[in-house]
């Protein structure tokens, strides 16, 4: 099977289409790179790009959407309602097929050097390929953002992983990292209540006591007059869609309360959900290569 | 997407290795075609060979098949412990991607005149393709066998579908048809007792009153000291995998027994899984081309 690893950059522009098609054409016309998706947000000004494509062709696409981003973005008169600390934001690179994490942590660590070299752009490596505990996470770097980042990079703490040690008044700076697959994933309980989604919310997350992998949020969805579990499961191998789901159900049971649905946003690993029929049909010694479509791409 | 058909003939010859691969050869040799799998049993002296292609890169492969085994298997000496008609005893195709059971059987009907013409082979179509109900099920059909035929096809009931109206000596006669993926699924039981296990598959099976596209049976598990409910789901996509399940946990309540496991034998379709992750986790509204290798794919 070959080597397939999926790359999401954020970049700082949501509004200019001529600027993100011009950048968003770096992928279109870069050899063997599958474009899968890219939407903008004006209020947050800024757009997200997802593409796939073999290691070496995935790193050269990135390159060339950080270049293109910083040629046309300027960050000295950039505002947007997301945090962001530079005109490439954020690119993690994620194993999707016969790739490791570790793999990926490499191919963050190249295309951050080449960045550095070539650009002159200050880069933080985040997430599986972070240097220091204090790096893993996205929030905790860009704490302070473009404007708080010219006397933030100074200190010997944040210093760059690699490239220039002062900002990039233009570009600002970039993040670069590898990360596991993501699954958005959401719940919906049978009550409006509010407050018994956020003591929910609370009790399945990681933070507060939860599953290891799991981020959540209690959500009001006004139209339809419930409230909803929003999760992100950041390792689906790890820590289950089926775990997540029969949590949120277990502690919603206290207060008398149904889940009445759920929902997955965006793209899904075929893994994530074959899981969850494995634990629920309790299928014995399973095997990935038994689903047809598996065995017709190998 | 490509159009993707799968296509599993039966031939009747399970011991000789020349013969055999020299049939699987025709296959293997033929253009766009995909081998998946073959396998043959010594006792009932036959071999299965599942290929998929496009439908009329299928509709070759099938026939040089055929061909084949026409010249290579004589029927006159052949003996084997499977009920058998033909040195090809049955070609099914069976739609995959972006095809319909219509043009599956339209395919089967194209073939088994080019059979009956070219290769002067009695053919009868069966399943989706049958001409009339009495020819649906393929043991109906074949019920006295190659040896029995020499009567049984000058009866105005079971004059064949296409090709002449008396058997071929050497080759006897085939089944051409087209019917759905089958998903062979069993259901383990927390008891040695084949009297529960007996009585349990009658009730999900349709003839007995249960699920339209189940045909299920009790069988001992003798090395583990269980019992099985050993299922076909004839059509995953009405009867769902799910259902099929519930329906046997439902049932064995009745006696205090607990589903212990499952197995899933061979090839699953995606979507056969797939439905039962959606029903377990409530997601509404899911699109299959929201997997990630889905979308990959198109």
């Amino acid at each position: 099977m070959a080597k397939l690893v999926e790359c999401v950059p954020n970049f700082s522009e949501g509004i200019n289409k001529k600027i993100i098609e011009s950048i968003v054409d770096e992928v279109r016309n870069a050899e063997n790179v599958k474009l899968l998706d890219y939407s903008s947000d004006k209020d947050h000004n800024r757009t997200v790009v997802t593409f796939v494509a073999a290691p070496e062709d995935a790193k050269k696409a990135a390159f060339q959407l950080i270049k293109r981003a910083s040629e046309l973005i300027d960050m000295r008169t950039q505002k947007g309602a997301h945090p962001r600390m530079g005109a490439t934001d954020v690119v993690p690179f994620i194993p999707i097929q016969d790739v490791t994490t570790e793999e990926c942590v490499l191919m963050a660590k190249e295309l951050a050097k080449k960045v550095g070299e070539e650009l002159n752009i200050p880069v933080y490596l985040y997430e599986d390929a972070a240097t220091c505990k204090s790096r893993t996470n996205l929030a905790n770097i860009r704490k302070g953002q473009y404007e708080g980042f010219f006397e933030k990079i100074k200190l010997p703490e944040w210093k760059p992983d690699f490239g220039p040690c002062e900002m990039n008044e233009k570009s600002g700076c970039t993040v670069i990292g590898a990360r596991f697959p993501l699954v958005a994933y959401n719940v919906n309980l049978g009550t409006d209540n509010m407050e018994i989604a956020t003591a929910i919310a609370k009790k399945v997350r990681f933070i507060g006591g939860g599953l290891r992998f799991v981020k959540a949020m209690g959500v009001k969805l006004s139209e339809r007059n419930i409230v909803q579990i929003s999760m992100n499961l950041v390792n689906y191998e790890k820590t289950a869609v089926y775990r997540a789901h029969e949590m949120v159900k277990m502690e919603a049971q206290r207060y008398g309360v149904a889940v009445v649905g759920s929902e997955v946003i965006g793209l899904v690993p075929m893994k994530a959900l074959i899981d969850c029929a494995e634990y629920y049909l309790q299928i014995e010694n399973f095997d990935i290569s038994q689903i047809l479509e598996k065995k017709l791409s190998e």
